[in-house]
């Protein structure tokens, strides 16, 4: 699968180049990355540290789009999810905000605690909004139960962290999600399960766009051995995940 | 191996209580990690997604510390690493400086191209003067070069990433390099190898220092498939690294 803008018009020397460099759309360049508090820290920074590397092989830009220009930290919002009175997280540095975001080709969309707060309505519209001119959008864990509740997965196969399933899935009941999957891609949607596995996603998705030395070379000098099964779940056998909930 | 502050007092109530609870010393509290210009998002968001983690079942606090207060980003500062022209990084925001750092139990240390800055002198200085009162160093990939540079590690085993082996070990040439591991430990030092390998290493730390169940849990949430084997390394086997370099 490629992207679905696919320029008709230059379908001919596509096919062409393609057959020399082994990919032919347009390839995306302009990649965002949607940020709210109590954020899962690997979420966002796994697959960014796959792209870090990935811009130094092919010119790409990042936005890192909040609510408002301020840092945005892991930390949970929520005093009983702090039982232990622990001081403990990151901050990111946001570029843009959902007013002033520029044109993208990738969403990626991180899950995390933070997923489930009440005021995120924000960042649901730009989410909705933003969709239908990207080439593609990627998930991580939870990013997925965020993205369902805008109505965006409606129909498209997906999945999510095993251990936060039946909330995940309660986001999107249209979903067709995937309880057993390390990730699924449907056409332009790539959704990752749990933390981690959002690292698998990204370098399938590379992978895929960018072709198997670009991720090749990258895991050469990140030292990260990847799954490429994206049908390996051992958390998803652990949790007993099934859809519809049984 | 346990904390070496282990209190000789208390070594009897303490060797008593370790048979229940399967932990013994001071439990580590105050975490501390070095941030420098063009740091690895992995190395630093690896080992701290893992930590976020651990701070939801045990009282723990995260100081990031640098040169001054402003975001670090992990952006190279050198026109010649960015031959594509990519804008593309993502900054943290720091707690502290190196000036007004609290007193810590845990420093880490991570690596990336920032490591090879001409401009480290005072990050040098911290890691030196707080080495000695850690309950534990943490170095991920080149963050062991960075401290190889300070003399903190000679006579001691570490190991480095091994894409960049002849540069790491040539910064600390009274290092016990070990050319083949996904990680070391010696004493309260832990290295580890590539990006990648930094959450490895920390989750033998987790287990060793807060018990197995405290890892495991981790791993249930963030679906991670750790390496328990710190012998494991395809990296070194690839590179075919050695020590001394012939």
């Amino acid at each position: 699968m490629r992207s679905p803008g696919l320029p008709t018009i230059s379908a001919g020397i596509t096919v062409l180049i393609s057959a020399v460099v082994c990919y032919a759309d347009p390839l995306p360049v302009n990649f965002g990355v949607v940020v709210f508090p109590a954020f899962q820290a690997l979420d966002v920074f796994g697959p960014l540290d796959v792209l870090n590397m990935l811009s130094t092989q092919f010119k790409t830009n990042l936005f890192i789009i909040a609510d408002t220009m301020d840092p945005v930290s892991t930390k949970s919002r929520a005093a009983a999810m702090n039982s232990t009175g622990s001081d403990f997280g990151q901050s990111i540095v946001p570029t843009h905000t959902f007013q002033n975001a520029p044109p993208l080709d990738v969403l990626i969309v991180p899950g995390g605690q933070g997923t489930r707060a009440p005021d995120l309505a924000t960042t649901r519209a730009f989410i909705k909004d933003t969709f239908p001119s990207l080439q593609y959008l990627l998930t991580i864990c939870t990013g997925s139960a965020l993205v369902a509740s805008t109505g965006v997965l409606d129909g498209r196969n997906a999945t999510s962290n095993k251990a936060s399933w039946v909330w995940a899935t309660s986001q999107g009941p249209e979903v067709n999600w995937i309880p057993k999957a390390r990730w699924t891609q449907d056409g332009n949607i790539w959704t990752s399960s749990g933390v981690a596995a959002g690292m698998d996603a990204t370098y399938a998705f590379v992978e895929a766009i960018y072709g198997l030395a670009a991720a090749d070379w990258i895991l050469s000098k990140v030292e990260y051995e990847r799954h490429t099964d994206p049908h390996w779940d051992p958390w998803g056998e652990y949790y007993n995940t099934t859809w519809p909930i049984v």
